[in-house]
């Protein structure tokens, strides 16, 4: 963020949004910090916006809110009270029982991540063709699938890219993943891992299983 | 509506989004239809919209709906799921519960409001130089304050519209009105009586002082 922040202060007319939504979902030593805490001098452009969606299991909620300029925060509230009005006052409500009440849970809940992301890297790693980093945050983890590139489907049908693979796992496994096209960065697919343990293992097996019954 | 309904129909490029956001709030004999409903050949171009604000007393749970031909509420799903995804799920399972629940409230709910209006009126067209109709839905009134026009507050300032009678309203009697300007047409304003007959009662005096501190 410091070295970021450096190029944005040689640039001063880019714009920051910083989501900051998996505030509470750092994995290793990393303190958390906005890059407007990091340089101040960042202030008057940057947006930081955070919600109450992950850190409090509260996606359905929809409570987000953004911190910035006042100039910035003015016109997004004539531009969004225009379209929408505001979000459910009952909402509003219980973001700030939420964001004001005991915080212990955080503390296990990041744990259950851990152990969560810890299953897929080491499941996914195993499954023959793919290939997984070792994220330090949020509930994502991003393989490679270079290995299975170019192998054939039980079917017969050819793996020619991430979405044909995506496409294979969701049909032939029944497991849904994103296509890391999506993201500008191939080939590879997202799995959020924010689901149980069980589940996240079942998935696992069955994308394992589906990579080793491609051919070449 | 059946006229209108005609009117529309001899127009064909005309569509139509019909606001029935009051339908319980119907004090005379008439029946609550939709536009779509006395004429289903509008269908394919009429928006039919509603929501629980009003007669579930539901204003902050934000929670409409808007019924009407597929090719329109695709295209309005697509718009509104890019700037603001969905509602609050809460808000929507309440919104389910107050629909399928019991209806009974509705009957004393209106008749508070009947009596609202009623009171309101009578106060209205006690107020010197104010005429008020009596209208057969929905919880305003929109009374004429023509007879004010030209006359002189007690600062010395003269009423020389709408606009400026509802300042001073504002600022000598402590009620806020809508001046009629903003809804096309002068010299009126209006009043919501969505709140209590105590306080209604209170601002119609305020009202009627006012009025009779006017000079001309």
């Amino acid at each position: 963020l410091r070295a970021l922040a450096d190029v944005l202060l040689a640039n001063p007319h880019v714009m920051v949004l910083s989501d900051d939504i998996y505030e509470h979902l750092i994995f290793n030593d990393t303190p958390f910090a906005t890059i407007a805490q990091i340089e101040p001098r960042l202030r008057d452009r940057a947006l930081t916006v955070n919600g109450v969606s992950k850190a409090y299991s509260m996606t359905g909620w929809r409570i987000g809110w953004a911190g910035g300029p006042q100039w910035l925060i003015r016109a997004i509230t004539k531009a969004q009270s225009q379209s929408t009005s505001c979000a459910s006052s009952i909402s509003q409500a219980a973001a700030v029982a939420a964001l004001n009440g005991p915080q212990e849970h955080l503390r296990a809940w990041k744990k259950a991540f851990v152990e969560r992301r810890d299953l897929a890297v080491r499941m996914l790693n195993e499954a023959p063709g793919l290939s997984c980093l070792t994220p330090p945050g949020a509930f994502y983890v991003y393989p490679s699938c270079a290995g299975v590139i170019g192998m054939t489907d039980p079917q017969g049908n050819r793996i020619a890219s991430d979405v044909d693979f995506c496409n294979y796992l969701l049909h032939s496994a029944g497991v849904g993943v994103v296509a890391g096209q999506a993201f500008g960065q191939s080939p590879n697919f997202r799995i959020s891992y924010a689901l149980s343990l069980e589940r996240l293992q079942q998935a696992c097996q069955r994308i394992q299983q589906a990579c080793a019954a491609l051919t070449r």
